[in-house]
C-alpha cells in the first residue's frame, strides 16, 4: 500500500483551514493530517482532530485547562503558543505543510517549515511579500517547493508549468473588485466596516475580506505574484473581473492568453497545492454551468483604489517596501475594524509610512522583522496624529 | 545558420492560404516557402510566389498558357490539375504542409502528404471527417504529426499538450452561434444566400461561413475532436460564446477548466501549428484588451440547429457516418448557394441521407471515396425529389 501523504494543517479552524479540512474528507485514504494548529478557537479544533485522527495540535492564545485537553483523542500530544507552534513544525514528520494562517504572523511558521525541509502549501501570502527574495533563497537550499494556494497563484502556477516559463510573456491577475467596485468616492467615504466585510463572490476571512474591498488584498498578490514567478511590476496586470469565474490568465509571446475557470470555490486551489501530480483529485468543484455564463473585465481604477498603485510601486522600489506595505496596511485595518479611522484613511495610512525611506533590503528574518516593526510603529503614529487632528 | 523550415501551402489564395501568407511575412528569416498551390485564382498566387520567392507551384483547375507562365519566377515549376498537385506534394523537400483546400476535395493531398512523410498542419477538416481511424493510422505508421489549425482544435491541442491528456475529462468546443443564433425557427425559414454569408465574428470562405450559420461546421469539428484528440461523444461539449474571444477550453478531472482566449483572427492557430515548439513566435495576434470585455455562453439550441445532434449521432455510430455527414452537407450547401433549396432544408437533406445504412467502416482511400460518392448520389435524389414535389 502506498504511504499517505502526511500534512500539517495550520490555522485550521480559519476559514481556508476550515474548507480545507472538508475538502480532503473524500481523499482520507491518501492523506494523514498529522497535526492541527488553530490561534483560540478550541471547539472546531477538537472535532477536525478527532474526525481525523489526528493526536498532535498547537494552540497559539493561550495553554489548555486539563478539561479542555481531555475532550482530545487520548495520547494527543499539545504545543502551546508560538513557540510551541514552530517547536512542532519542526519535530513532525511531514511531506507538506498547509500555511493558512493569517497575516504576518504566518512568516514564521512558513521559515521553519522550509528550515525543517517540508514543502509548503502557501495560503499566508505575508510570507512571501514579507520573505521575498530571502525566503525563496531559503527554499531554494533547502530543497523546498512553496506552493501558492491563493486562487489566483494556484492558477499561474498551473498555468506556467503547463507551458514554461520561457513562453509566458506577461501574468494577468483578476480581482472581483470587492462591493465598492462600482462606488463613487463620496460613497466610499461613508463606508463602515459592516458594509466592507459584504463580499459579492468569496467567503472569507474579515481581515482579507476588508483588503479586498480596498484591493489591498490584490496588491500584495501583485506582490507575491512577483516573488513567486519572478516577472516585473509592467509584466504583471490587474483585470477587474466581478463574477470571479477567471481566476487569473498568462499572456504569451505569441499574443494568446491562456485562464483557468471555475466556479468560486478555494478547495480547489487547495487541494491542488496539497496533492499535486501525485494525488489523483476529482470533481473537487462543481463543473462550471455554460447555460447562461456572463463574464465581464474592465480595468481597476487606481485613483479610488490607490493601494493598488502603491503595490505597483513597492514592486519596483524593492527594497524594504513590500514589508511595509503589509505591515501598514494590517495596522490601518485594524484602526479601521476599530472604527478609529475611515475606510478610505486605509491607504492614507499606507502611502504616508511608505513615503519614511524603506530602501535598505532585509537579509534574514531578524531584519524582516524589525522592518515589519518599525513600518507598524510609523503606522500607528500616523493614526495617532489623525485622530488628534 | 539554421536550415530554414520548409513549408508547401496547398489551397494558399483562400482565406485561410492568404492569412498565413500575411502572418508568416515577419518570419521569411525562419520559413521558407517551397510549394504554393491554388485552384483559380492566378493573380494572387502569382504575387504570393515572387513575394517568397517561390518556383513551385501548382493549379488545379486548369492548364495555364505560356503567357500566364511567363508572370512567375523564372524557372518555375508547374503542375497541373489534380494529379500534378499529388505529385508535387509527393516530390518536393519540406518540412511540413499546410492543407488549407476547403472541402472533400483536402483528403487526398494529405493522404499523400502523410505518405511521403510530411507533418500536416491540418485546416482542412474534412480529412479528419473522412480520413478517421484510417489517416490516423496511415499518420503514426509514417511517423507524421497531424497538428490541427481551427481555432478550436488548435486551442484544445495545445491545453491537452501542456495539461497531459491523462488529467483531462473532456472537451469544450465554443462556437459563435453564426448570424441566426437569436432567430426564431420562422425567421430561419426566410434566410437567404446573401444573409447566411454575413458572419458576424470570423471571416471565412462561403461554405464554411453557411456550415458556420447552420452549426454543421460546429458538428465537423466535434466529429474532428473525437478523431483529434480520442474523446467520445459524450466528454466534447459544445457552447455558444458569440464573442468569439475564448477559442475553448478543456475540464479536467479535478473540475477546473482552462481555456484560451484572443482575439478572433486565424494568424494564431495557423502560425502556431507551422512554428510548433521549433520557431519562437512572437505578438501574432493583437493584445486582449480587458478595458471593457463582456464573454457570454449558453447552451446551444439543437431543435433549430439540427445539424448539430446529427454529427453528435454520427460520432457515436462511427463506420461510414461521419463521410456521409460531410459529403451530404457539403450536396445541400451546394444546393443552396444555386438557390435549389431553402436554408432549413440543408439539414433536411443530411438527416435523409444519413438515414440510408452507414455502418461499414471505410479502411482504405477508396473505400472512403465510394462511400462520400454514394452519399453524395443519395444525398442529390433527396433534393431533386424535393424538388418535384
Amino acid at each position: 500500500m502506498k504511504r499517505k501523504k502526511r500534512v500539517i494543517i495550520l490555522g485550521a479552524t480559519g476559514s481556508i483551514g476550515t474548507t480545507a479540512l472538508k475538502a480532503l474528507r473524500p481523499y482520507k485514504d491518501q492523506f494523514e493530517i498529522v497535526a492541527l494548529s488553530a490561534h483560540s478557537q478550541i471547539t472546531p479544533l477538537i472535532k477536525e482532530a478527532t474526525y481525523y485522527q489526528c493526536t498532535t495540535v498547537a494552540v497559539t492564545s493561550q495553554s489548555l485547562e486539563m478539561e479542555q485537553e481531555s475532550q482530545f483523542l487520548p495520547s494527543t500530544q499539545f504545543y502551546y503558543h508560538k513557540s510551541g507552534l514552530l517547536e512542532m513544525i519542526r519535530s513532525i514528520d511531514a511531506d507538506i505543510v498547509l500555511n493558512a494562517i493569517s497575516g504576518a504572523e504566518g512568516l514564521e511558521p512558513t521559515i521553519v517549515a522550509i528550515e525543517s525541509g517540508k514543502d509548503i502549501a502557501l495560503s499566508n501570502k505575508e510570507s512571501v511579500v514579507m520573505g521575498g527574495d530571502f525566503l525563496f533563497e531559503m527554499a531554494r537550499k533547502h530543497n523546498v517547493s512553496l506552493i501558492p494556494v491563493d486562487s489566483e497563484h494556484s492558477t499561474l502556477y498551473a498555468l506556467i508549468n503547463g507551458f514554461g516559463k520561457e513562453q509566458v510573456h506577461s501574468l494577468v491577475l483578476t480581482a472581483s473588485g470587492g462591493p465598492f467596485r462600482d462606488a463613487s468616492i463620496e460613497e466610499m467615504e461613508q463606508v463602515t466596516v459592516e458594509m466592507a466585510l459584504n463580499h459579492p463572490t468569496w467567503s472569507m476571512g474579515p481581515k482579507i475580506t476588508v483588503d479586498s474591498s480596498t484591493l489591498a488584498n490584490k496588491g500584495l498578490e501583485v506582490i507575491e505574484a512577483s516573488f513567486l514567478f519572478g516577472f516585473d511590476a509592467d509584466d504583471i496586470e490587474v483585470v477587474i473581473h466581478p463574477q470571479s469565474v477567471v481566476h487569473s490568465l498568462i499572456r504569451l509571446h505569441n499574443g494568446a492568453l491562456y485562464a483557468q475557470l471555475s466556479p468560486p470555490d478555494m478547495a480547489l486551489p487547495i487541494v491542488s497545492a496539497l496533492a499535486q501530480q501525485e494525488i489523483s483529485i476529482r470533481d473537487v468543484v462543481r463543473p462550471l454551468d455554460f447555460s447562461d455564463l456572463n463574464l465581464s473585465f474592465s480595468l481597476p481604477d487606481t485613483y479610488r483604489f490607490p493601494l493598488l498603485a502603491l503595490a505597483y510601486e513597492c514592486v519596483r522600489k524593492k527594497g524594504g517596501y513590500p514589508i511595509v506595505y503589509n505591515a501598514a496596511n494590517e495596522v490601518a485595518v485594524e484602526a479601521f475594524f476599530q472604527k478609529r479611522i475611515s475606510f478610505l484613511s486605509i491607504s492614507d495610512i499606507v502611502k504616508h509610512t511608505l513615503e519614511h525611506g524603506w530602501s535598505q533590503k532585509a537579509s534574514s528574518l531578524e531584519e524582516i522583522l524589525a522592518i515589519d516593526q518599525r513600518s507598524r510603529e510609523v503606522a500607528s503614529t500616523c493614526i495617532q496624529k489623525r485622530g488628534k487632528s
